[in-house]
């Protein structure tokens, strides 16, 4: 039986009522520091008799020693803590502290945490100091070694945008507007990041340094504040194959400079090549790792727990194919709106709604939010869509690039389970077929041409990304000496579906035998001859396999297969088979 | 936005902890109605000022009038409450109920609720009542009619198999032993019901009388308490095909005969022809249920919330492939094996403790349960088996119909995810590689013998009951007049991978024409010529769709491939290509 050791945690917000849920299942003792009987977290956490939850601000030392008093280990949910009384606490034996006090402090101030990661070789976007109390000058000169645009920042205190402020020309009014609305606080300069996607990263890290990073996750922001994440994070293009793999080893490598313990949500710039910026750390459960309660094996929190309490370490896989989290934002002092948000989760299948138990709604307060999971991205994108639309600021401009509209008839779908390509339009009229199967079973799939004699390099970027793009199954016809299917098998890992297309010599088995007679090592699933409805029939059984609704609707399918053919029969019978022969030929 | 009435529960054990978490979520106001203020509900939801959870038995008439004067709804986490009280609660205006209170009355006692259900054209295992203080006499003519071996069994109060007592002969020693045992309650007698399975099904209804089913679960009993749930059903054989299904329909039309809303239990018998008989219904979270809070889109628990506040219903689909639960019982007095029993969730992926927060242990108490998902049931069973095997109690009787140990080699796995099948024992040696590849990549697979011309039966009931038992691919290998891949594919919605093996004429070309060129409707991925080791690649390719690790080691497959080749190509030029076809030769 491992030891459950007493948890302590400054802060008794939304984090700490998902670290308080976790405690309870695990039997973790959890004592929280804040101020009022009431807090979110202290709602869902009755302190175990004759323990109480200590009442007071997380910024006291008499408190927080008043904690440390009655717990194994302290942690905290928020960076904007008080670091040399932590130090000191357990310097003195009287608790030990997680993450370590040093790696808090080093992550308080973003300048000198980005100066720490550079020099361990983490890439970052250009950055540099400012003097205390800069002048126009000081700023202006900066812009010539950083260039334009560039960022001004806090390097403390500045969180959900609050210290940031972008510089687009290095016009002495602007500096000045600048430097006014940062205010006397130290302030650094990165240089632009022009990147393509922001991309966040949890990764958990026990005492004895073992980490584990979470699936990549893509986050949306607006006015600075995250407002949606999707996971796993989907790239295409080329440079992008892998970007998952990558940014988990990157957000892996930089927390293990790190000392201590606990989770951290590692945020990065994807850059247009596919390369990765880090930008910054949190050493905290975090925004874009709320996903994992419903969406991974082990979530944030539990995990977050586990590895400060010198518990094993758990699974951080995703158990769904898809996942989002859309933030419940306060719109006014009114909760009507804030339940509102949450009552849009009731009825899409897979969402659920976590209010935090704020008493008091703000403008732009986090008083929520929705988790979404789905049997594929379009799928996930269809009901996200549902539950942006619901948000009071929804508009085209920031829902539609994050949840987009319904595609039109004969148009590639943004979020394809099935890829059909082709080497050549002339096989368009064979492959048809298959696009209107998967209409009718309603998959989303894109159409396009690619030739592996005339488009080579196309046609390895496409079969390279297939996986990162979220595609399940890929169906290419092609024709004589048929090599489109053969060669994206051997670039992709996913099934290929292989239609030979009759050409115009030897009724198509020069295509069939290119098509099936693939090496040992490399398959193809090669359907009849000029079949695609038969290889979109076979996508569907295989989406099947990981969409139930996809079984069923094939039972139907084939049962509508055999009344057709009984019907006829009946007719047949009925009419006379000279009757039925001769309005056949009519038709 | 939708209006949240305040609810009330009676009873604050782990039922009611498991609604209070939705009901945090959800922003619903609940009130816990027990003894104590630190029960499990009660720990884990503090009532919203000025509210208090009111302090008494949930059997007391003035405490229920207490709490239904704070309230719009109350609710039961347990039947065995008094349903007059909440019934003139309701009459006199005080507050809503929900299930009806004539809904929890009916199922108090089982012998009216059989009857109710038996009228109402459910099938249900025969019985029949005894009169009050039954002789000797009065259950021996009763057995003449059941039959023997006959279940005597409480009618009110009873509850984990401490109400039950099976009588197997019609001697007055035994009789009179088992009209000891069950007191002076009033008895019925049900006949034997010889189940293959135990299943259960939770039903949601709401106010309106609209039912949604979960996926059907087998449930595992151990001294008549429920140890292990495993979702969804699973079963083999003829009259098998659909069984989740119509354990559903069952369920969802027994729960419509009832009034009032919330989630229901609905236990069954699964008989060895496939047919189902209705064993009884709880009003109320069921402990066979408990794995929905991970494994299903909404659980069980914010679904009665749901039902009970007029809010809509949410879907009940899986989000896994696969789930079980496995209760964690107490011991004796000491919490250390229950915490170590928790703790064995800690080293296996998918798994999560749920620990009641009960402050005393006691022999056969439940003191928390375990969930574990997982992408298929052979992975579910191998972690289950770990779970299982820390229980204090575990031994091979009960644990390994439960979870398998690991299957010798060259034998089917009892949990396969792959089907290779062939028309003849002379196929084998074609077929083999398929079986080795799987081997490799740790699939769990079945390997066997079924004819289209020669076993037309068995290879019906087979393709029939391929989804029902969990598998997602077929492989099926036939030469000449190949018919086994086309015939099995017309009998299943899965994917079916076609090889085509060569016979004594015309070099597998009729095997291959036989199986790829099918028709439109019905697909078979036909894989090149004796090439089985294309066609089980080919079927991990498919699995990796639900399977992610398995795309994963497909792309190091094929980059082995690749190396292996690099590799040649450099001896080649090396040792010249004179040497290296000689060198081939002689290997």
């Amino acid at each position: 039986m491992a030891p459950r050791k007493t948890v302590g945690i400054l802060g008794g917000g939304q984090l700490g009522r998902m670290l308080a849920h976790p405690a309870a299942l695990l039997g973790i003792p959890l004592l929280i520091l804040d101020s009022g009987d009431y807090t979110p977290a202290k709602q869902v956490l009755v302190a175990a008799p004759p323990s109480t939850h200590p009442d007071g601000p997380f910024t006291s030392e008499s408190h927080i020693r008043e904690l440390a008093r009655q717990c194994d280990v302290l942690t905290v949910e928020i960076e904007h803590v008080n670091a040399d009384v932590l130090e000191r606490v357990e310097k003195e034996g009287l608790c030990e502290v997680q993450p370590a006090p040093k790696t808090i402090r080093l992550i308080q101030d973003k300048y000198l945490q980005k100066a720490y990661l550079s020099e361990r070789g983490i890439p970052v976007a250009p950055f540099e100091k400012l003097p205390e109390n800069p002048t126009e000058q000081d700023v202006k000169a900066l812009t010539d070694r950083l260039g334009l645009p560039v960022m001004l920042k806090a390097r403390t205190l500045a969180y959900d945008g609050r210290g940031n402020s972008p510089l687009k020309t290095a016009e002495a009014q602007d500096i000045q507007k600048s430097l006014d609305f940062l205010g006397d606080r130290p302030l650094y300069a990165e240089g632009w990041a022009p990147f393509v996607k922001e991309v966040a990263v949890m990764v958990v890290r026990n005492k004895e340094g073992e980490v584990r990073s979470y699936d990549a996750v893509e986050t949306f922001h607006r006015d600075s504040i995250l407002r949606v994440c999707l996971a796993p994070l989907r790239a295409s293009g080329k440079g992008m194959d892998g970007v998952n793999q990558r940014a988990r080893e990157l957000a892996e490598r930089a927390v293990s400079t790190l000392e201590g313990a606990g989770i951290f949500g590692v945020e990065m710039f994807l850059m247009e090549d596919g390369s990765l910026l880090l930008n910054e750390i949190a050493p905290r459960p975090h925004n874009s790792g709320h996903h994992t309660i419903e969406a991974c094996h082990t979530s944030q929190f539990e995990n977050h727990l586990r590895a400060i309490s010198s518990l094993p370490l758990g699974s951080t896989s995703l158990q769904v194919p898809s996942a989002a989290m859309i933030n419940i934002l306060g719109v006014d002092n009114s909760m009507d709106p804030v339940l509102a948000m949450a009552d849009s989760a009731f009825a899409v299948p897979g969402a659920r709604a976590h209010l935090y138990g704020k008493v008091e709604s703000r403008k732009a307060r986090k008083m929520g939010h929705i988790t979404l999971t789905a049997n594929s991205d379009a799928e996930l994108r269809k009901h996200l869509r549902t539950i942006l639309l619901a948000q009071p600021d929804a508009d085209a401009s920031w829902v539609d690039p994050v949840a987009p509209p319904p595609v039109e008839v004969s148009h590639s779908h943004p979020q394809p389970l099935v890829g059909i390509i082709m080497g050549s339009d002339s096989d368009l009229p064979v492959m048809l077929p298959a696009a209107r199967i998967l209409d009718k079973f309603d998959i989303p799939y894109e159409l396009t041409i690619t030739s592996a004699h005339r488009t080579p390099e196309r046609m390895v970027t496409y079969a390279r990304s297939a996986v990162s793009r979220g595609l399940r199954v890929i169906i290419a016809g092609a024709g004589g000496a048929a090599h489109l299917p053969g060669m994206v098998a051997s670039e992709t890992a996913l099934p290929v579906v292989g239609v030979p297309v009759k050409a115009s010599v030897l009724d198509g088995v020069d295509s069939l035998y290119s098509i099936v007679q693939m090496p040992r090592g490399i398959p193809v699933a090669t359907s009849g001859i000029n079949n695609s409805t038969n290889a979109a029939l076979l996508a569907i059984r295989i989406l099947g396999t990981s969409i139930p609704r996809l079984t069923v609707e094939m039972e139907a399918y084939a049962k509508s297969l055999e009344e057709e053919v009984l019907q006829k029969a009946d007719i047949l019978e009925k009419e006379g088979w000279e009757k039925y022969a001769a309005d056949r030929l009519k038709k």
